[in-house]
């Protein structure tokens, strides 16, 4: 069976943004990433800075999600009785599924491997690469400051990590949650667009 | 540059023998799996039984290695001030440096993965499974009773883990510490070999 429906999770600086658009475009389909996040933010109401930080990484403490709830009041579009990072969660749950549903798409992070876990049209991929390679890749393309990308990485793979085992009942990372996992610093870009575009037919 | 050395981890039932069986005869290039267990039981003077079990699944208590050694003598081959597993593990780890040097082949288990991880001329492969899938394979292929079938993979799997972390420093099944990770239950074993073919290229 063809899989159509690609997700695509990964280290911070592994290529996952990069991997995903080109494997989006050689298969001419819809790419979803940051347009997740606008999607998700247009339906809460919330902004694209809080559903890009509360809706992939760790869920910040109890009392900063009720100050944040009280600051949003009760009321984030019908979700009212959640803590906000729930909300977001389950605003995402539910776009991932009606995108899956619409058809073929690329979409990155937002633990979408688990939400689609249990259909069989799906390739669940994880990215992942070297310490050097990834503190490369973020300075050149995310404009992080060369003394600090280990501490950046260090820090946004910790966070998600949190998210994703908060969000579901498996480990971040461990191989046996996806259908193939690349190491993008030894195999190089090229070659991972290439094996999921192969293995998606 | 191409990666001449292919080692291969696996869940049990995944098919690891038979996938790295396939892509040695593709490459035209040597496969160790039972070879290596014979060589190591040559050149230590155990039994090829005593090398399967300990060689590659959780070291025994303390205890039972004193007397696995004591019943042997304390002089496996020069190696005789350590105990059973940690013997029989340098005696892996220095014929499969061996072997890297030697060229090209595919090694299946015992750590290959971590004892080669400073060559870049390695693609370390990973493969897992549906419980289901692993089921039938263990029954077909290694004459386990249906009813035994996932107790017994389960176990396996577990000795091996702990096998491996006693060895390493790294967690089993974990994608980081693998070239490519592959679900030969979603993807199926052609399509296995031929992606480990054509990054190994």
């Amino acid at each position: 069976m063809s899989k159509k429906i690609i997700t695509i999770s990964r280290q911070c600086g592994s290529g996952g943004h990069t991997v995903g658009k080109l494997v989006s475009e050689r298969l001419g389909i819809p790419f979803y990433d940051k347009k997740l996040i606008e999607i998700v933010a247009q339906r809460s109401g919330l902004t694209e800075e809080t559903i890009a930080r509360e809706g992939e990484f760790a869920p910040a403490s109890l009392l900063y999600s009720i100050a944040m709830n009280l600051s949003h009041g009760y009321d984030v579009r019908s979700k009212g009785n959640m803590i906000l990072p729930d909300q977001i969660n389950t605003f995402q749950t539910e776009l991932i599924k009606e995108l899956a549903e619409k058809g073929p798409c690329v979409i990155v992070g937002r633990c979408a491997n688990y939400i689609l876990h249990d259909r069989s049209d799906c390739l669940h991929v994880y990215l992942h690469g070297d310490m050097e390679e990834r503190k490369n890749r973020v300075v050149a393309e995310h404009r992080v400051l060369a003394s600090e990308a280990e501490a950046h990485i260090r820090d946004r793979d910790r966070k998600r990590a949190k998210h994703y085992e908060h969000f579901t009942d498996q480990r971040w990372g461990m191989a046996q949650n996806y259908t193939i996992c690349l190491d993008s610093s030894v195999l190089g870009i090229e070659k991972c667009v290439e094996t999921i575009e192969a293995l998606s037919k």
